[in-house]
């Protein structure tokens, strides 16, 4: 799946993944009143807004784009008929040939973790038959628990060539309360991030591994030092835009063959209709909306990658 | 819900928990046929053989125990169905009158942290209505993202009046991977339970707080040290029985009151009728065989405790 996602990226010329990250507030009152009238003020109709607005974002920009991000406590928060609208955006996402990464963040250990892997990634036997639970192509996962969380992935990554990517530096104000401390002198994150390394050997794609690592573009001095630490691994990056990461910043987190890492954009894309920037289009043509700023991200990051 | 926690624990006079991790191999096999007969071998079929498996083991059990833990990994993995099944699950237990702790073990930051506290222990507000998703009362949640995704579960804790155990030092083999990494020449998961400890502070029931911690029974050393950090904080000990841990050893876990501590059993409850100190009992009384194996786990650790 990592050659895939490769290649979606060259075809595109675009390292950029689209969050579909839906809240309620993002989702334009005629779609979300359309979806009450059907379903009612219920979770079903929550879920079916989220659903409709997802597909008009995807179909005005799964042409310019490798990949989407669906990040499912967005959907676990309308619990089932939540679960029900992220499956469907996962399949219909890969319908279109996109590569569907599941922000899930799972980790556990032994048979637990196997059942995550089983979960995102892979299929269930049940008596004589297969049965694919969620099915994106790629997972995020918690590297807290150690190779015991991260092994049953690494096998169900191989038996189906999927993917995932580790937390390593996230993006948030206080991912330095643990993942900063000195251990030996060294930040916490780099052991993970050589961990990390370890795991991706054990696992490679034609140039790339199929393990990833997860850094956060508001550090970008520490991305450059990871992307030293894990030269094989693609760096799948939060935080750009509405977080405050900027282009120039990210340039470190790419390898020298431009590929290497993917730049994640949820809000600044998927509600860009509610910028002052895009408020032209108006709530109607929200989906044209996501269309220009994927256009303006991806232009703004080819621009810092063609100035390196 | 730490406070209806203690007392139930108090009324069984049992400070455990079992783990509802139905794995397909555990249900006997004349539940599994039924299933298939009525839904055929799909998810639907499993997820309806869990339910039962799950259902006849509370009936058995509920009136000697204070709470139950299901592992929501083990549903995820038949997908809609399976999370169904777990909220028929929870939804079952709490009408029992027990404690229900989601092991979840989520975590994310902001938002998405938001998103994840109100699928499971909150409310989400749909136009003029307010919906359950899933409804547990407790959360397993990951610490490696630092406060920021801790703080949206505090939140929601203190307006839902539900509790969390954030992982400290985990029961497996390689959880010291991270968390035994000296920082300042003390091991992180220190680090960790002094965070847990102000967290806990910051939410406090009668004599508890509604922040717990997760502490392996597989390390009693660092469960003793990890006693006198937390103070006001109950501790969920998995990896008693089939992962190693030993009543004994679990002494130190508690404190003087004969509180902070709940131990979970998962396979040794559930799929006692498996093992051969319990295979008179045969499959098709694998419930009562549960029951046995519960009064037994509650004489072992009653027992060590009233030897310390």
């Amino acid at each position: 799946m990592i050659n895939k996602l490769i290649e979606n990226i060259k075809k595109t010329n675009a390292p950029i993944v689209v969050g579909l990250d839906p809240m309620l507030g993002y989702i334009p009152e005629y779609i979300t009143r359309q979806a009450f009238a059907e379903f009612g003020e219920t979770p079903e109709g929550a879920a079916e807004a989220v659903w409709q607005f997802n597909k008009a974002i995807v179909d005005a920009t799964y042409d310019l784009i490798p990949a989407v991000k669906p990040q499912i406590a967005m959907y676990e928060q309308f619990g089932i008929p939540g679960l029900q609208a992220f499956v469907r955006t996962v399949d219909y996402c890969k319908s279109k040939g996109l590569v569907v990464i599941g922000d899930v963040k799972r980790g556990d250990i032994g048979s637990t973790s196997a059942a995550y892997a089983t979960a995102h990634l892979g299929r269930i036997q049940i008596g004589q038959s297969t049965f694919t639970p969620f099915g994106e192509d790629f997972a995020t996962v918690n590297p807290y628990l150690g190779t015991d969380g991260i092994k049953p992935f690494l096998d169900v990554c191989k038996e189906e060539k999927k993917g995932i990517f580790i937390l390593v530096k996230t993006s948030n104000p206080s991912s330095g309360e643990f993942q900063d401390r000195l251990v030996d002198g060294r930040p916490l994150y780099e052991l993970v991030g050589e961990k990390v390394a370890e795991w991706a050997e054990s696992c490679m794609g034609d140039t790339y591994s199929c393990v990833g690592a997860v850094v956060g573009a508001t550090y970008p001095e520490m991305g450059k030092v990871l992307r030293k630490v894990l030269p094989k691994s693609y760096i799948l990056v939060p935080g750009y835009g509405a977080q405050g990461g900027k282009a120039a910043d990210l340039v470190h987190y790419f390898n020298e063959d431009g590929l290497g890492a993917i730049v994640n954009s949820s809000r600044g894309i998927i509600a860009a209709w509610k910028q002052e920037k895009y408020a032209a289009f108006g709530a109607e043509h929200f989906a044209a909306a996501s269309r220009q700023a994927v256009v303006d991200m991806i232009a703004d990051i080819s621009g810092a990658l063609a100035a390196r």
